[in-house]
């Protein structure tokens, strides 16, 4: 058993500054050890105390009878530091840190921190500044959370990696009191050794988990978490995260658009999306999504029968489903038959959806009939029970009738409980029946079972790109024609252009190009040519000199300079106009891809991926990318438009992926704003380009 | 006291039909009548029982010994028929008719209905097919509801009308669960004769009611509704409403775009939004924003203090408030240093917000310090306190702490309850505290604070319009001269244009046109002109002539017919793009304003008012409407854009809705696509129209 094993399932746990006083933190964790009944050995540390709860107490670490698996560390953050230091040498497996004052405080704590990570050398650390960790499934709390003093708690299949302590207290209490099982939970916090990724390691491997949740406040070790979360994916084991920090501002780049359009938040999206992690995006969800999970079941498809006794929350359910995007047709002639069959004389609808069984709560049978003739329907994917007030008076005759069909059918089977009715949701959910109080979780949690159905691993490139040279390419802000011969050499094509410094060169370069071409000025200085006057569209290509010579005036009044370079481009038409950007932050290297035009961007119609670290975009994902986007339809023929080239595009994303990955830190900024995608069988080429390189 | 107050409060209830099985629905009423204290008589009437708890039972409704104020009637369908007509003809104020099978099951149970109407004659009918009503205030329950199994019910100053009986059980509930206290609930389902109107004039004249939240499935009259809710709106009374059919899809008009733009649930929003009805989106909104209204504080702007004594959750609401538009800035200089005093030598942190004040939960004077400066800070229009787990062991030193405090400002105060402690959050809503539990839901109930706080009656225009001769256009399907002429009567100018028949007319309007000018076919019945050819745009005015020869020959490959009218217009340049068009549907006319382009159609960016009974929109109507739009900017010189002349733009937004409150009934469709909108000063252009009249 490997040591973050162990961590969850100790023999011999020491407490190191335990108090004899439970209502104090550091009197909690042997308390709440001896209420679950952990049945390892118990190692108190405490020099001012004889016995703690019978338990005998040690007055420091040299003293106990032997190392123990794990210690958990109840002293102020100085202090911690000592004890870390003995437990490490005496052969201790794991300590958990409880005390805060480190990193988070400032640089005197940070100072601390890095003497605590010496002071561990090969034992790992948990925190510091953690809560603890809490295994369900063998009753194993090693934690202070205050919500421990609860009573009871269901074991079940959702394993929790919590960066927040406090956070793992409100969802291990909350869960419990809705009847939902966990198998583990634990707080990394800090994280100066045990991190997110490693836990969602361990929770693949542990047989009683089948849903791992994660409360993110920020991924520290990108690769090793994607590494782990395709982990999970691929071993079929769903990851919903919840993460905060949504409405920090985007990390805002000096030149191009892309750093203002891509953001963190938008950066933690993509990373989820290409890893299979599902995001929840109310805080309900984050419970709501897991329970629905964890149930085993599969969602095949988007129709869904509402079984009601009660008109009102029917509709409402029916309602929270059309919102999500889920159909909620009427039974089919079939169907409607055998619904008729169960009951007679009376004037429930059951050939509509909601199918309103009036008296279900009253008669298990006709329930029973009705959830198994819906299950079997051909007609639907899934099945929503609502359970009325009706049923508060015999709930297990209700629960117990939906239990005895699940069985029959793997479709998702879910309640939604109307009323107030706390210990009837919780008998539901232990029952393994998913239950719901609000509608919008409930069509949140399908929609969550509908992406892990159609998840599909990455694709990766079997063969590798060859290197491309860039050794003669300067460093710095490089202008236009630089950045494009850049973009061009990773298989991006640009508009054809030459470059001139006089009238009469700019003639005949426009004269090679075109009826009209496009004359701009060229720096690498200069990125807002058009603010100063150093662009100029649709120019006659014989009135290309007198033009140029206008521009030389132009931008010398208004921006106090003599441009001496220029470039004549041909005029692209037909085309559709999207912006290509790289966008660097912790996580990695996104690329970025909107549609071009200023409505587009007033709508930020953007899409977003993470190079992975195989080197670039697959086409699949480069393709999607195109197809996510909301103005996508402007790429597909809208109103007979001629479609674009999407698979030149798709190349076009996955060279510009490659070039990213390639240059890596040495590319600061790259953005291509327009590249015009022609119609189909015409390609892309790029108008315009900004690429700034470390020197 | 009217027959609606009653109601409410009757000095004697008569139940027809009860029953003496409080198991079951008929048994109901009476049982829970006398469990909640009813002091008033207590008529039941049931000629198979002598009597029933004690109570005399009367065999019919004639032997009562008087006319009862209110009757509750538990029959079946057909019986109630005969039931209401004699109570209404011994003097019974009002009857609830509980049986369902009328109107809401299809013909026969219309006829029914029909009969039921009928049959009351002056007497007022709350039903048929309701749960009834429960008055909080006064401990009144007319009700069958299953809810009132709960022993204690908060009385409160939420007053409820609900559309759906079983949601008014949920909300019955699950408020008195969170110690939300409620004043009265209606359920009025099928509305035969009060509805939701009579019961919104009815609680903004209640003294206990201070907040009106409605379960909208449909609003049947909405003159009376809009005239309840500005009645309420002006007494200052909140209401909040929740609204099925969200996913309904829009009524499609067949010629123009806005039938598909406008849509069932836009036109509820435009109605709710125009007589400041707050929309919840979530059915826990729907809970959680009556909460905060019914406390009575302010929100006077947005930025928001966050004071927690446990991390995790701190930074998750922050997170919340952040995703919805509020600023959680850190203290200013004082009100940091004022914190800092109030605790000495500890290393929480006070001076970032969230303000971290650890050990409050244990040291409430050090909770109410920090409190009270918050509250007075400068830097704070409202406070959500987080109450973690240390609270659970000592909740009333928690809450007596924050409720001490409240009347120190009149700032909104918001709890925030991160573990599970249903009691906890229900003592602090008890104590005036709106606590949540979904961080969602609280930033919701702030933004719906400003709302209600940024609330202003609609302007009314003081002069009405002269009405438009309009006796000489046409009926049937205007062709586009004929829509321009009606819309420029109404002063919606079009571009300038001429009718012509021949090439050599052509040439000689075009020349009076400008250098290029559009030719367009002229036809009452072709609608989509530019799918078969009929629209050529930038024609040089030279050319008109071969090009309406070639569009002649066009059109007849294309459609097999030889247009002979057509349209010469100007080329009008340097306009921004709008759409504008009339919809209606049962809520009334709608007046809908999108903008143009292709782009602006695919994200749906459009914005819709109801005309109003007053015959027109005002003019601050018409400019936040532009204001509206996503890509408003596009109009106000974004990017160094000229301004567009929204002036303008807003006379012909009002313009147009004059016209269709003018032409009401007689106007089936009309669209404007596009209208040109200027620069400032130079107005708008009517470049395309559509308009059908009713015969």
């Amino acid at each position: 058993m490997n040591a973050i094993a162990r961590l969850f399932k100790p023999r011999s746990v020491a407490v190191i500054g335990a108090s004899g006083d439970p209502s104090k933190t550091a009197g909690r964790p042997i308390a709440y050890l001896r209420k679950h009944g952990f049945s390892g050995e118990i190692y108190p540390v405490n020099p001012r105390v004889e016995s703690i709860d019978g338990l005998k107490c040690y007055p420091d670490i040299a003293s106990l009878p032997a190392a123990p698996d794990v210690a958990m560390i109840c002293l102020g953050a100085e202090r911690a530091i000592a004890a870390v230091r003995e437990l490490s040498q005496r052969g201790t497996l794991a300590a958990i840190v409880l005390a805060s004052g480190y990193g988070e405080t400032g640089e005197e704590g940070m100072r601390r921190q890095q003497e605590l990570i010496e002071a561990a050398g090969s034992m790992r650390i948990l925190g510091p500044n953690t809560i603890g960790l809490v295994n369900l499934t063998d009753d194993i709390p090693l934690s202070a959370s205050g919500a421990l003093e609860m009573e009871k708690f269901p074991a079940g299949a959702i394993g929790l990696v919590s960066q927040s302590g406090g956070i793992l207290g409100a969802l291990l209490s909350r869960a419990a009191a809705r009847g939902i099982g966990m198998s583990k939970l634990v707080s990394t916090s800090n994280e100066v050794d045990l991190e997110l990724a490693d836990f969602i390691d361990y929770l693949v491997d542990d047989e009683a988990t089948r849903v791992i949740a994660l409360y993110v406040e920020t991924v520290r070790n990108p690769e090793k978490f994607r590494a782990a979360c395709l982990r999970a994916a691929n071993a079929g084991k769903p990851v919903v995260a919840f993460k905060i920090g949504r409405s920090e501002a985007g990390a805002r780049a000096a030149v191009s658009h892309t750093g203002a359009l891509a953001g963190a938040d938008r950066m933690y999206d993509a990373l989820f999306k290409q890893v299979g992690v599902i995001r929840a995006q109310t805080f309900a969800d984050f419970i709501d999504i897991p329970a629905a999970l964890a149930s085993g079941r599969i969602l095949k498809g988007n129709r869904v029968a509402v079984l009601t006794s009660t008109g009102g929350a029917g509709t409402l359910i029916s309602d929270a489903m059309g919102v999500s995007g889920f159909e909620t047709p009427a039974p089919d002639a079939e169907t409607a038959e055998r619904l008729r069959a169960l009951q007679t004389g009376d004037e429930a609808a059951l050939d509509r959806n909601p199918i309103d069984v009036t008296l279900a709560g009253l008669k298990p049978d006709l329930l029973r009939g009705a959830i198994n003739t819906l299950l079997a329907s051909p007609s639907y994917d899934a099945l929503v029970i609502i359970v009325g007030s009706s049923a508060l008076a015999m709930p297990e005759l209700m629960v117990g009738a939906i239990k005895d069909c699940l069985p029959n059918s793997d479709k998702p089977v879910f309640a939604y409980v109307s009323p107030h009715a706390p210990n009837l949701a919780a008998l539901l959910n232990e029952r393994g029946v998913p239950a719901y109080v609000a509608p919008e979780s409930c069509a949140a949690a399908l929609d969550a079972m509908l992406q892990v159905a159609s998840w599909q691993s990455p694709a990766v490139n079997g063969t590798k790109a060859a290197t491309v040279s860039v050794s003669d390419v300067p460093g710095g802000s490089l202008d236009e024609a630089q950045a494009k011969d850049l973009f061009a050499r990773f298989g991006l094509p640009g508009v054809r252009e030459t470059i001139v410094t006089t009238p009469e060169e700019a003639i005949i370069a426009a004269k090679s190009l075109g009826e009209r071409v496009v004359i701009k000025i060229l720096s690498g200085e200069i990125t807002h040519k058009s603010d100063i006057g150093g662009v100029a569209v649709g120019v006659p290509a014989a009135e290309a000199g007198a033009r140029l010579t206008a521009m030389i005036a132009e931008v010398k009044a208004k921006a106090g300079f003599t441009p001496t370079r220029f470039l004549v481009q041909e005029m692209v038409s037909g085309g559709t106009e999207v912006i290509l950007g790289v966008h660097r932050d912790s996580l990695g290297t996104g690329i970025l891809l909107g549609m071009g035009g200023v409505q587009a961007e007033l709508f930020k119609d953007t899409t977003l991926r993470l190079v992975p670290s195989c080197g670039e975009l697959s086409r699949d994902d480069a393709l999607s990318m195109a197809r996510e986007l909301k103005t996508w339809p402007l790429l597909d023929g809208f109103r007979g438009r001629p479609k674009a080239d999407v698979g030149a595009l798709a190349s076009a994303i996955v060279a510009f992926s490659r070039m990213a990955s390639q240059l890596g830190d040495k590319l600061v900024e790259a953005e291509i704003n327009p590249i015009f995608v022609l119609p189909e069988g015409q390609g892309v080429r790029a108008a315009d380009g900004v690429a700034i390189l470390g020197e």
